[in-house]
Protein backbone atom coordinates (compact mmCIF):
# COMPACT_ATOMS: atom_id res chain seq x y z
CA UNK A 1 0.00 0.00 0.00
CA UNK A 2 1.78 2.98 -1.04
CA UNK A 3 -1.23 5.44 -1.47
CA UNK A 4 -1.15 7.90 1.12
CA UNK A 5 -4.49 8.97 1.80
CA UNK A 6 -5.66 5.33 2.19
CA UNK A 7 -2.41 4.79 4.77
CA UNK A 8 -3.35 7.94 6.62
CA UNK A 9 -7.01 6.96 6.99
CA UNK A 10 -5.93 3.67 8.69
CA UNK A 11 -3.15 5.35 10.81
CA UNK A 12 -6.44 7.87 11.58
CA UNK A 13 -8.35 5.04 12.34
CA UNK A 14 -5.81 2.95 14.63
CA UNK A 15 -4.77 6.56 16.46
CA UNK A 16 -9.05 6.56 17.53
CA UNK A 17 -8.84 3.09 18.54
CA UNK A 18 -5.80 3.48 21.00
CA UNK A 19 -7.04 6.74 22.51
CA UNK A 20 -10.59 5.64 22.57
CA UNK A 21 -9.10 2.16 24.94
CA UNK A 22 -6.22 4.45 26.95
CA UNK A 23 -8.84 6.96 27.94
CA UNK A 24 -11.18 6.20 31.11
CA UNK A 25 -14.72 5.62 29.74
CA UNK A 26 -16.92 8.00 30.48
CA UNK A 27 -18.95 5.76 33.37
CA UNK A 28 -15.66 5.95 35.41
CA UNK A 29 -15.69 8.16 37.91
CA UNK A 30 -15.47 11.61 37.71
CA UNK A 31 -17.64 11.10 34.54
CA UNK A 32 -17.95 14.24 33.47
CA UNK A 33 -14.39 14.92 33.66
CA UNK A 34 -13.92 11.43 31.88
CA UNK A 35 -16.78 12.06 29.34
CA UNK A 36 -14.92 15.45 28.35
CA UNK A 37 -11.49 13.87 27.95
CA UNK A 38 -12.91 11.78 25.48
CA UNK A 39 -14.79 14.65 23.86
CA UNK A 40 -11.63 16.81 23.14
CA UNK A 41 -9.65 13.40 21.88
CA UNK A 42 -11.87 11.38 19.70
CA UNK A 43 -13.81 12.07 16.88
CA UNK A 44 -11.55 13.86 14.50
CA UNK A 45 -8.36 14.97 14.12
CA UNK A 46 -5.73 15.28 11.24
CA UNK A 47 -3.06 13.03 13.60
CA UNK A 48 -0.59 14.64 12.29
CA UNK A 49 1.68 13.29 15.29
CA UNK A 50 0.54 9.91 15.13
CA UNK A 51 1.04 9.84 11.75
CA UNK A 52 4.65 11.00 12.31
CA UNK A 53 5.34 8.82 14.92
CA UNK A 54 4.42 5.64 12.85
CA UNK A 55 6.23 7.05 9.94
CA UNK A 56 9.37 7.91 12.23
CA UNK A 57 9.32 4.00 13.63
CA UNK A 58 8.75 2.50 10.05
CA UNK A 59 11.48 4.10 8.68
CA UNK A 60 13.72 2.66 11.36
CA UNK A 61 12.23 -0.55 11.35
CA UNK A 62 9.98 -0.71 14.20
CA UNK A 63 7.32 -2.80 14.70
CA UNK A 64 4.14 -0.83 14.71
CA UNK A 65 1.96 -2.19 17.55
CA UNK A 66 5.22 -0.92 19.83
CA UNK A 67 4.73 2.93 18.58
CA UNK A 68 1.27 3.00 19.81
CA UNK A 69 1.54 4.12 22.89
CA UNK A 70 4.15 7.19 21.89
CA UNK A 71 2.05 8.13 18.96
CA UNK A 72 -0.88 8.14 21.79
CA UNK A 73 1.00 10.27 24.40
CA UNK A 74 2.06 12.79 22.10
CA UNK A 75 -1.89 13.62 20.58
CA UNK A 76 -2.52 13.62 24.39
CA UNK A 77 -0.22 16.44 24.89
CA UNK A 78 -1.31 18.07 21.22
CA UNK A 79 -5.00 17.91 22.46
CA UNK A 80 -4.50 19.24 26.07
CA UNK A 81 -2.39 22.12 24.26
CA UNK A 82 -5.23 23.02 21.91
CA UNK A 83 -7.96 22.79 25.11
CA UNK A 84 -6.29 25.46 26.93
CA UNK A 85 -5.63 27.80 24.39
CA UNK A 86 -9.03 27.65 23.21
CA UNK A 87 -9.98 29.16 27.08
CA UNK A 88 -11.15 32.72 27.31
CA UNK A 89 -7.95 33.78 28.84
CA UNK A 90 -5.75 32.79 26.11
CA UNK A 91 -7.10 32.56 22.40
CA UNK A 92 -11.15 32.47 23.24
CA UNK A 93 -11.67 30.58 20.34
CA UNK A 94 -15.43 28.62 19.97
CA UNK A 95 -14.77 25.67 17.44
CA UNK A 96 -11.65 23.06 17.14
CA UNK A 97 -12.16 20.36 14.42
CA UNK A 98 -15.78 21.70 13.85
CA UNK A 99 -17.12 21.34 17.27
CA UNK A 100 -17.75 23.61 20.10
CA UNK A 101 -14.60 24.04 21.94
CA UNK A 102 -14.22 21.97 25.45
CA UNK A 103 -15.40 25.28 27.97
CA UNK A 104 -18.20 25.93 25.57
CA UNK A 105 -19.62 22.38 25.72
CA UNK A 106 -18.69 21.92 29.56
CA UNK A 107 -17.36 24.92 31.45
CA UNK A 108 -14.14 26.93 31.81
CA UNK A 109 -13.25 24.68 35.12
CA UNK A 110 -13.83 21.39 33.17
CA UNK A 111 -11.82 22.25 30.47
CA UNK A 112 -9.15 23.44 32.48
CA UNK A 113 -9.07 19.85 34.45
CA UNK A 114 -9.48 18.25 30.61
CA UNK A 115 -6.10 19.77 29.77
CA UNK A 116 -4.11 18.84 32.83
CA UNK A 117 -5.32 15.45 33.38
CA UNK A 118 -4.80 14.60 29.72
CA UNK A 119 -1.26 16.00 30.18
CA UNK A 120 -0.94 13.59 32.87
CA UNK A 121 -2.26 10.88 30.97
CA UNK A 122 0.53 11.41 28.02
CA UNK A 123 2.86 10.79 30.55
CA UNK A 124 1.26 7.86 32.37
CA UNK A 125 0.60 6.63 28.79
CA UNK A 126 4.52 6.68 27.62
CA UNK A 127 5.40 5.00 31.03
CA UNK A 128 3.78 2.02 30.84
CA UNK A 129 6.09 -1.10 30.31
CA UNK A 130 5.07 -1.82 26.87
CA UNK A 131 5.78 1.63 25.74
CA UNK A 132 9.13 0.89 24.85
CA UNK A 133 10.94 -2.02 24.37
CA UNK A 134 13.92 -0.99 27.24
CA UNK A 135 13.77 0.77 30.27
CA UNK A 136 16.42 3.32 29.67
CA UNK A 137 15.75 4.70 26.25
CA UNK A 138 11.97 4.44 27.91
CA UNK A 139 13.26 7.20 30.38
CA UNK A 140 14.93 9.38 27.69
CA UNK A 141 11.30 9.25 25.64
CA UNK A 142 9.59 10.31 28.95
CA UNK A 143 12.30 13.30 29.01
CA UNK A 144 12.42 14.08 25.63
CA UNK A 145 8.15 14.52 25.96
CA UNK A 146 8.31 16.31 28.60
CA UNK A 147 11.09 18.94 28.16
CA UNK A 148 9.53 19.02 24.06
CA UNK A 149 6.25 19.92 26.32
CA UNK A 150 7.45 22.59 28.86
CA UNK A 151 8.58 25.95 28.91
CA UNK A 152 11.63 25.49 26.99
CA UNK A 153 9.25 23.62 24.44
CA UNK A 154 5.72 24.06 23.82
CA UNK A 155 4.53 25.87 26.84
CA UNK A 156 7.08 28.50 26.52
CA UNK A 157 6.19 29.31 22.74
CA UNK A 158 2.57 29.86 23.70
CA UNK A 159 3.92 32.42 26.34
CA UNK A 160 6.13 34.14 23.75
CA UNK A 161 3.04 34.39 21.70
CA UNK A 162 1.00 35.66 23.95
CA UNK A 163 3.53 38.78 24.75
CA UNK A 164 4.19 38.87 21.01
CA UNK A 165 0.58 39.38 20.11
CA UNK A 166 -0.04 43.34 18.42
CA UNK A 167 3.57 43.60 18.16
CA UNK A 168 5.97 43.18 15.16
CA UNK A 169 8.14 40.32 15.14
CA UNK A 170 11.20 39.54 12.63
CA UNK A 171 11.84 35.93 11.14
CA UNK A 172 14.19 35.24 13.66
CA UNK A 173 12.06 35.95 16.61
CA UNK A 174 8.71 34.37 14.36
CA UNK A 175 11.03 31.00 13.92
CA UNK A 176 11.96 31.06 17.46
CA UNK A 177 8.46 30.83 18.71
CA UNK A 178 7.09 28.14 16.16
CA UNK A 179 10.08 26.20 16.93
CA UNK A 180 9.32 26.45 20.25
CA UNK A 181 5.19 26.52 19.95
CA UNK A 182 4.58 23.47 17.52
CA UNK A 183 8.26 22.24 16.59
CA UNK A 184 9.05 21.06 19.69
CA UNK A 185 6.03 18.70 19.70
CA UNK A 186 6.47 17.71 15.98
CA UNK A 187 9.82 16.64 16.71
CA UNK A 188 9.43 14.85 19.32
CA UNK A 189 6.54 12.67 17.39
CA UNK A 190 9.14 11.56 15.20
CA UNK A 191 11.71 11.07 18.09
CA UNK A 192 9.54 8.76 20.12
CA UNK A 193 8.19 6.23 17.07
CA UNK A 194 11.51 5.62 16.29
CA UNK A 195 13.07 5.47 19.81
CA UNK A 196 9.92 3.04 21.01
CA UNK A 197 11.88 0.30 19.13
CA UNK A 198 14.78 0.78 20.78
CA UNK A 199 18.42 3.29 20.87
CA UNK A 200 19.35 5.33 17.26
CA UNK A 201 22.38 5.74 16.05
CA UNK A 202 23.79 9.27 16.23
CA UNK A 203 23.07 10.21 12.42
CA UNK A 204 20.20 8.48 11.98
CA UNK A 205 18.83 10.73 15.19
CA UNK A 206 20.20 13.61 13.22
CA UNK A 207 18.38 12.88 10.16
CA UNK A 208 15.23 12.54 11.93
CA UNK A 209 16.06 16.14 13.55
CA UNK A 210 16.39 17.54 10.85
CA UNK A 211 13.81 16.56 9.22
CA UNK A 212 11.20 17.37 11.85
CA UNK A 213 12.98 21.01 12.12
CA UNK A 214 11.88 21.63 8.20
CA UNK A 215 8.40 19.86 8.62
CA UNK A 216 7.63 21.87 11.92
CA UNK A 217 8.37 25.26 10.30
CA UNK A 218 6.73 24.06 6.98
CA UNK A 219 3.47 23.58 8.88
CA UNK A 220 3.48 26.67 10.57
CA UNK A 221 3.95 28.30 7.54
CA UNK A 222 1.31 26.66 5.88
CA UNK A 223 -1.47 26.97 8.82
CA UNK A 224 -0.27 30.87 8.35
CA UNK A 225 -1.09 30.90 4.95
CA UNK A 226 -4.52 28.38 5.39
CA UNK A 227 -5.63 30.71 8.10
CA UNK A 228 -5.66 33.82 5.64
CA UNK A 229 -6.65 31.89 2.62
CA UNK A 230 -9.33 29.20 3.71
CA UNK A 231 -12.91 29.64 5.04
CA UNK A 232 -14.03 28.49 8.58
CA UNK A 233 -16.51 25.53 7.16
CA UNK A 234 -13.30 24.04 5.74
CA UNK A 235 -11.06 24.73 8.23
CA UNK A 236 -12.97 23.11 11.26
CA UNK A 237 -12.13 26.09 13.39
CA UNK A 238 -12.55 30.11 13.11
CA UNK A 239 -10.43 31.05 10.19
CA UNK A 240 -8.90 34.49 10.06
CA UNK A 241 -8.23 35.24 13.56
CA UNK A 242 -4.86 35.73 13.56
CA UNK A 243 -4.56 38.41 11.51
CA UNK A 244 -7.92 40.31 13.39
CA UNK A 245 -6.19 39.43 16.99
CA UNK A 246 -2.84 41.25 15.86
CA UNK A 247 -0.80 37.93 15.89
CA UNK A 248 2.21 37.79 14.50
CA UNK A 249 2.25 35.28 11.28
CA UNK A 250 4.53 34.46 8.20
CA UNK A 251 2.18 36.66 6.25
CA UNK A 252 3.05 39.41 8.16
CA UNK A 253 6.51 39.23 6.82
CA UNK A 254 5.74 37.66 3.50
CA UNK A 255 3.24 37.87 0.96
CA UNK A 256 1.60 34.31 -0.15
CA UNK A 257 3.67 33.15 -3.24
CA UNK A 258 6.42 33.95 -1.23
CA UNK A 259 5.43 31.79 2.13
CA UNK A 260 4.56 29.23 -0.36
CA UNK A 261 8.00 28.89 -1.77
CA UNK A 262 9.89 29.46 1.75
CA UNK A 263 7.62 25.48 2.76
CA UNK A 264 8.74 24.41 -0.68
CA UNK A 265 12.08 25.39 0.48
CA UNK A 266 11.61 23.60 3.93
CA UNK A 267 10.13 20.45 1.81
CA UNK A 268 13.11 20.25 -0.33
CA UNK A 269 15.70 19.83 3.29
CA UNK A 270 13.44 17.28 4.85
CA UNK A 271 13.31 15.51 1.86
CA UNK A 272 16.88 15.51 1.58
CA UNK A 273 17.31 14.27 5.38
CA UNK A 274 15.69 11.43 5.00
CA UNK A 275 16.83 10.27 1.72
CA UNK A 276 19.05 7.60 2.78
CA UNK A 277 16.26 5.71 4.73
CA UNK A 278 15.50 5.10 1.13
CA UNK A 279 12.29 2.82 0.41
CA UNK A 280 11.60 2.77 4.38
CA UNK A 281 11.09 6.75 4.60
CA UNK A 282 8.61 6.90 2.08
CA UNK A 283 5.49 7.65 4.84
CA UNK A 284 8.05 10.45 6.42
CA UNK A 285 8.40 11.56 2.79
CA UNK A 286 4.29 11.62 2.12
CA UNK A 287 3.55 13.40 5.32
CA UNK A 288 6.28 15.97 4.39
CA UNK A 289 4.31 16.62 0.95
CA UNK A 290 1.53 16.54 2.51
CA UNK A 291 1.82 19.34 5.37
CA UNK A 292 3.30 21.84 1.96
CA UNK A 293 0.50 20.92 -0.34
CA UNK A 294 -2.60 20.48 2.23
CA UNK A 295 -5.60 22.77 1.82
CA UNK A 296 -7.08 22.23 5.23
CA UNK B 1 19.46 15.46 65.14
CA UNK B 2 15.74 14.18 66.63
CA UNK B 3 14.47 17.33 66.84
CA UNK B 4 11.67 17.79 64.39
CA UNK B 5 11.54 21.37 64.00
CA UNK B 6 15.26 21.51 63.00
CA UNK B 7 14.83 18.70 60.42
CA UNK B 8 11.71 20.28 58.76
CA UNK B 9 13.56 23.17 57.99
CA UNK B 10 16.73 21.63 56.92
CA UNK B 11 14.13 20.22 54.34
CA UNK B 12 12.68 23.12 53.48
CA UNK B 13 15.70 24.92 53.08
CA UNK B 14 17.37 22.07 50.79
CA UNK B 15 13.88 21.82 48.96
CA UNK B 16 14.22 25.64 48.43
CA UNK B 17 17.51 25.09 47.11
CA UNK B 18 17.05 21.89 44.47
CA UNK B 19 13.73 24.00 43.26
CA UNK B 20 15.84 27.33 42.74
CA UNK B 21 18.46 25.21 40.57
CA UNK B 22 15.76 23.02 38.94
CA UNK B 23 13.68 26.34 37.37
CA UNK B 24 14.75 27.35 34.44
CA UNK B 25 16.07 30.93 35.29
CA UNK B 26 14.21 34.15 34.88
CA UNK B 27 16.24 35.59 32.48
CA UNK B 28 15.97 32.50 30.11
CA UNK B 29 13.48 32.92 27.63
CA UNK B 30 10.58 33.10 27.82
CA UNK B 31 11.45 35.23 30.51
CA UNK B 32 7.97 36.24 32.11
CA UNK B 33 6.86 32.47 32.16
CA UNK B 34 10.28 31.62 33.81
CA UNK B 35 9.70 34.39 36.55
CA UNK B 36 6.44 33.51 37.12
CA UNK B 37 7.61 29.37 37.64
CA UNK B 38 10.08 31.01 40.25
CA UNK B 39 7.66 33.11 42.02
CA UNK B 40 5.05 30.68 42.73
CA UNK B 41 7.49 27.58 43.57
CA UNK B 42 9.86 29.73 45.42
CA UNK B 43 10.03 31.56 48.80
CA UNK B 44 7.48 29.37 51.10
CA UNK B 45 5.22 26.41 51.67
CA UNK B 46 5.33 24.03 54.12
CA UNK B 47 7.17 21.57 52.03
CA UNK B 48 5.66 18.47 54.07
CA UNK B 49 5.55 16.24 50.69
CA UNK B 50 9.18 16.66 49.64
CA UNK B 51 9.08 16.07 54.06
CA UNK B 52 7.35 13.18 53.14
CA UNK B 53 9.69 11.87 50.32
CA UNK B 54 13.15 12.36 52.21
CA UNK B 55 11.71 10.33 55.63
CA UNK B 56 10.36 7.48 53.70
CA UNK B 57 13.88 7.55 51.74
CA UNK B 58 15.46 7.50 55.59
CA UNK B 59 13.19 4.58 56.34
CA UNK B 60 14.22 2.53 53.65
CA UNK B 61 17.90 3.64 53.88
CA UNK B 62 17.70 5.80 50.47
CA UNK B 63 20.50 8.35 50.66
CA UNK B 64 19.41 11.71 51.22
CA UNK B 65 20.88 12.98 47.32
CA UNK B 66 19.22 10.53 45.21
CA UNK B 67 15.90 11.63 46.68
CA UNK B 68 16.39 15.43 45.63
CA UNK B 69 14.55 15.00 42.62
CA UNK B 70 11.50 12.81 43.46
CA UNK B 71 10.80 15.06 46.23
CA UNK B 72 10.98 18.11 43.91
CA UNK B 73 8.82 16.60 41.09
CA UNK B 74 5.83 15.71 43.56
CA UNK B 75 6.51 19.79 44.91
CA UNK B 76 6.25 20.98 41.76
CA UNK B 77 2.98 18.88 40.56
CA UNK B 78 1.63 20.28 43.90
CA UNK B 79 2.38 23.94 43.59
CA UNK B 80 0.98 23.41 39.56
CA UNK B 81 -2.60 22.08 41.01
CA UNK B 82 -2.00 25.08 43.38
CA UNK B 83 -1.91 27.89 40.72
CA UNK B 84 -4.70 26.17 38.52
CA UNK B 85 -6.81 26.22 41.77
CA UNK B 86 -6.64 29.50 42.33
CA UNK B 87 -7.79 30.94 38.77
CA UNK B 88 -11.13 32.29 38.22
CA UNK B 89 -12.67 29.35 36.85
CA UNK B 90 -11.95 27.08 40.11
CA UNK B 91 -11.32 28.95 43.82
CA UNK B 92 -10.79 32.21 42.06
CA UNK B 93 -8.40 32.71 45.50
CA UNK B 94 -6.46 35.87 45.52
CA UNK B 95 -3.63 35.43 48.39
CA UNK B 96 -1.71 31.97 48.46
CA UNK B 97 1.49 31.52 51.11
CA UNK B 98 1.07 35.24 52.30
CA UNK B 99 1.65 36.61 48.70
CA UNK B 100 -0.18 37.51 45.63
CA UNK B 101 -1.92 34.36 43.60
CA UNK B 102 0.32 34.02 40.17
CA UNK B 103 -3.21 35.07 38.31
CA UNK B 104 -3.10 38.30 40.34
CA UNK B 105 0.68 38.98 40.48
CA UNK B 106 0.84 38.05 36.56
CA UNK B 107 -2.07 37.85 34.39
CA UNK B 108 -4.50 34.27 33.73
CA UNK B 109 -2.87 32.91 31.09
CA UNK B 110 0.51 33.73 32.72
CA UNK B 111 -1.10 31.50 35.41
CA UNK B 112 -2.39 28.59 32.70
CA UNK B 113 0.97 28.20 31.31
CA UNK B 114 2.97 28.50 35.06
CA UNK B 115 0.47 25.58 35.86
CA UNK B 116 0.95 23.28 32.42
CA UNK B 117 4.86 24.19 32.05
CA UNK B 118 4.96 23.21 36.30
CA UNK B 119 3.34 19.52 35.04
CA UNK B 120 6.10 18.80 32.52
CA UNK B 121 9.15 19.85 34.39
CA UNK B 122 7.76 17.67 37.21
CA UNK B 123 7.71 14.63 35.00
CA UNK B 124 11.24 16.22 32.74
CA UNK B 125 13.18 16.49 36.44
CA UNK B 126 11.97 12.79 37.68
CA UNK B 127 12.98 11.81 34.14
CA UNK B 128 16.52 12.71 34.45
CA UNK B 129 18.86 9.74 34.65
CA UNK B 130 20.22 10.81 38.47
CA UNK B 131 16.88 10.71 40.00
CA UNK B 132 16.66 6.75 40.49
CA UNK B 133 18.88 4.09 40.66
CA UNK B 134 17.39 1.79 37.98
CA UNK B 135 15.67 2.31 35.10
CA UNK B 136 13.10 -0.10 35.47
CA UNK B 137 12.00 1.24 38.47
CA UNK B 138 12.92 5.10 37.25
CA UNK B 139 9.76 4.29 34.60
CA UNK B 140 7.25 2.69 37.70
CA UNK B 141 7.88 5.92 39.60
CA UNK B 142 7.22 8.18 36.95
CA UNK B 143 4.04 6.27 36.26
CA UNK B 144 2.53 6.11 39.72
CA UNK B 145 3.55 10.03 39.82
CA UNK B 146 1.45 10.68 36.59
CA UNK B 147 -1.48 8.16 37.61
CA UNK B 148 -1.41 10.32 41.13
CA UNK B 149 -1.53 13.39 39.15
CA UNK B 150 -4.57 12.55 36.44
CA UNK B 151 -8.16 12.03 36.02
CA UNK B 152 -8.13 9.67 38.80
CA UNK B 153 -5.58 10.86 41.29
CA UNK B 154 -5.58 14.74 41.83
CA UNK B 155 -7.49 16.33 38.75
CA UNK B 156 -10.05 13.48 39.50
CA UNK B 157 -10.56 15.28 43.56
CA UNK B 158 -10.85 18.40 41.49
CA UNK B 159 -12.91 17.63 39.40
CA UNK B 160 -15.51 15.71 41.99
CA UNK B 161 -14.97 18.78 44.40
CA UNK B 162 -16.16 20.88 41.81
CA UNK B 163 -19.47 18.85 40.78
CA UNK B 164 -20.15 18.55 44.82
CA UNK B 165 -19.71 22.32 46.05
CA UNK B 166 -23.20 23.08 47.26
CA UNK B 167 -24.30 19.92 47.87
CA UNK B 168 -24.23 17.63 50.68
CA UNK B 169 -21.45 14.85 50.64
CA UNK B 170 -21.55 11.76 52.97
CA UNK B 171 -18.11 10.56 54.79
CA UNK B 172 -17.81 7.49 51.65
CA UNK B 173 -18.38 10.39 49.26
CA UNK B 174 -16.28 12.81 51.23
CA UNK B 175 -13.24 10.57 51.95
CA UNK B 176 -13.47 9.33 48.09
CA UNK B 177 -12.62 13.42 46.95
CA UNK B 178 -9.87 13.43 49.25
CA UNK B 179 -8.27 10.34 48.31
CA UNK B 180 -8.16 11.37 44.98
CA UNK B 181 -7.87 15.40 45.79
CA UNK B 182 -4.91 15.43 47.96
CA UNK B 183 -4.32 11.75 49.25
CA UNK B 184 -3.13 10.18 45.97
CA UNK B 185 0.30 12.54 45.65
CA UNK B 186 0.85 12.65 48.79
CA UNK B 187 1.00 8.93 48.52
CA UNK B 188 3.18 9.52 45.69
CA UNK B 189 5.58 11.33 47.62
CA UNK B 190 5.93 8.76 50.14
CA UNK B 191 6.63 6.13 47.32
CA UNK B 192 8.62 8.10 44.90
CA UNK B 193 11.27 9.24 48.04
CA UNK B 194 11.51 5.52 49.02
CA UNK B 195 11.81 3.81 45.43
CA UNK B 196 14.35 6.54 44.34
CA UNK B 197 16.60 4.18 46.09
CA UNK B 198 15.40 1.02 44.31
CA UNK B 199 12.95 -1.23 44.28
CA UNK B 200 10.69 -2.33 47.34
CA UNK B 201 9.89 -5.56 49.39
CA UNK B 202 5.40 -5.84 48.77
CA UNK B 203 5.65 -5.83 52.58
CA UNK B 204 7.19 -2.13 53.03
CA UNK B 205 5.39 -1.07 49.95
CA UNK B 206 1.97 -1.90 51.82
CA UNK B 207 3.12 -0.25 54.90
CA UNK B 208 4.26 2.90 53.62
CA UNK B 209 0.67 3.20 51.07
CA UNK B 210 -1.27 2.44 54.43
CA UNK B 211 0.86 5.24 56.76
CA UNK B 212 0.50 7.43 53.36
CA UNK B 213 -3.45 6.82 53.19
CA UNK B 214 -3.91 7.37 56.86
CA UNK B 215 -1.75 10.89 56.93
CA UNK B 216 -3.42 11.83 53.68
CA UNK B 217 -6.55 11.55 55.25
CA UNK B 218 -5.48 13.52 58.17
CA UNK B 219 -4.12 16.26 56.62
CA UNK B 220 -7.34 16.97 55.11
CA UNK B 221 -9.66 16.53 58.29
CA UNK B 222 -7.26 19.05 60.08
CA UNK B 223 -7.24 21.24 57.40
CA UNK B 224 -11.28 21.82 57.40
CA UNK B 225 -10.86 22.02 61.04
CA UNK B 226 -7.93 24.84 60.57
CA UNK B 227 -10.12 26.58 57.22
CA UNK B 228 -12.90 27.33 59.98
CA UNK B 229 -11.06 28.02 63.22
CA UNK B 230 -7.42 30.14 61.83
CA UNK B 231 -7.70 33.62 60.52
CA UNK B 232 -6.21 34.42 57.13
CA UNK B 233 -2.99 36.39 58.13
CA UNK B 234 -1.80 32.96 59.92
CA UNK B 235 -3.10 30.30 57.61
CA UNK B 236 -1.32 33.18 54.48
CA UNK B 237 -4.67 32.27 52.56
CA UNK B 238 -7.99 33.35 52.55
CA UNK B 239 -9.82 31.61 55.54
CA UNK B 240 -13.16 30.50 56.07
CA UNK B 241 -13.95 30.33 52.02
CA UNK B 242 -14.81 26.85 52.42
CA UNK B 243 -17.99 27.54 54.22
CA UNK B 244 -19.14 30.93 52.51
CA UNK B 245 -18.88 28.43 48.77
CA UNK B 246 -20.53 25.98 50.29
CA UNK B 247 -18.01 23.34 49.91
CA UNK B 248 -18.23 19.86 51.40
CA UNK B 249 -16.09 19.37 54.73
CA UNK B 250 -15.64 17.26 57.32
CA UNK B 251 -17.46 19.87 59.36
CA UNK B 252 -20.67 19.74 57.89
CA UNK B 253 -20.59 15.83 58.96
CA UNK B 254 -19.01 16.36 62.19
CA UNK B 255 -18.05 19.10 64.78
CA UNK B 256 -14.80 20.53 65.39
CA UNK B 257 -14.10 17.87 68.18
CA UNK B 258 -14.86 14.89 66.54
CA UNK B 259 -12.84 15.78 63.45
CA UNK B 260 -10.17 16.05 65.72
CA UNK B 261 -10.73 13.28 67.22
CA UNK B 262 -10.88 11.37 64.28
CA UNK B 263 -7.13 13.15 62.93
CA UNK B 264 -5.83 11.39 65.76
CA UNK B 265 -7.32 7.47 65.07
CA UNK B 266 -5.55 8.48 61.37
CA UNK B 267 -2.35 9.24 63.61
CA UNK B 268 -2.20 6.16 65.59
CA UNK B 269 -3.00 3.99 62.36
CA UNK B 270 -0.19 5.29 60.53
CA UNK B 271 2.25 5.18 63.54
CA UNK B 272 1.38 1.39 63.86
CA UNK B 273 1.78 0.76 59.96
CA UNK B 274 5.37 2.24 60.36
CA UNK B 275 6.06 0.61 63.58
CA UNK B 276 8.49 -1.89 62.00
CA UNK B 277 10.61 0.84 60.55
CA UNK B 278 12.14 1.50 64.33
CA UNK B 279 14.37 4.45 64.35
CA UNK B 280 14.34 5.17 60.95
CA UNK B 281 11.33 5.95 61.11
CA UNK B 282 11.57 8.25 63.43
CA UNK B 283 10.55 11.52 60.55
CA UNK B 284 8.04 9.81 59.03
CA UNK B 285 6.07 9.42 62.75
CA UNK B 286 7.07 13.03 63.38
CA UNK B 287 5.43 14.28 59.84
CA UNK B 288 1.99 12.54 60.99
CA UNK B 289 1.96 13.89 64.11
CA UNK B 290 2.76 17.34 62.91
CA UNK B 291 0.55 17.23 60.52
CA UNK B 292 -2.58 16.84 63.02
CA UNK B 293 -0.87 19.17 65.99
CA UNK B 294 -0.28 21.99 63.49
CA UNK B 295 -1.69 25.46 63.95
CA UNK B 296 -1.89 26.74 60.26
Amino acid sequence: MTDFAAWSRAIQTRTENVLAALLPDADIAPEQLHAAMRYVCLGGGKRVRPMLAYAAGEAVGTEVARIDRAAAAVEMIHVYSLTHDDLPCMDDDDLRRGKPTCHVAYDEATALLVGDALQSLAFETLAHPVAASEAGVQVEMLRLLARASGSRGMAGGQAVDLVATGRALDLAELEFMHIHKTGALIQSAVLLGALAGGALETGTRERLERYARCIGLAFQVMDDVLDAETDTATLGKTAGKDAAQGKATYLTLMNVKEARAYAHELLDDALEAIQPFGERGLRLAQIARFIVERRY
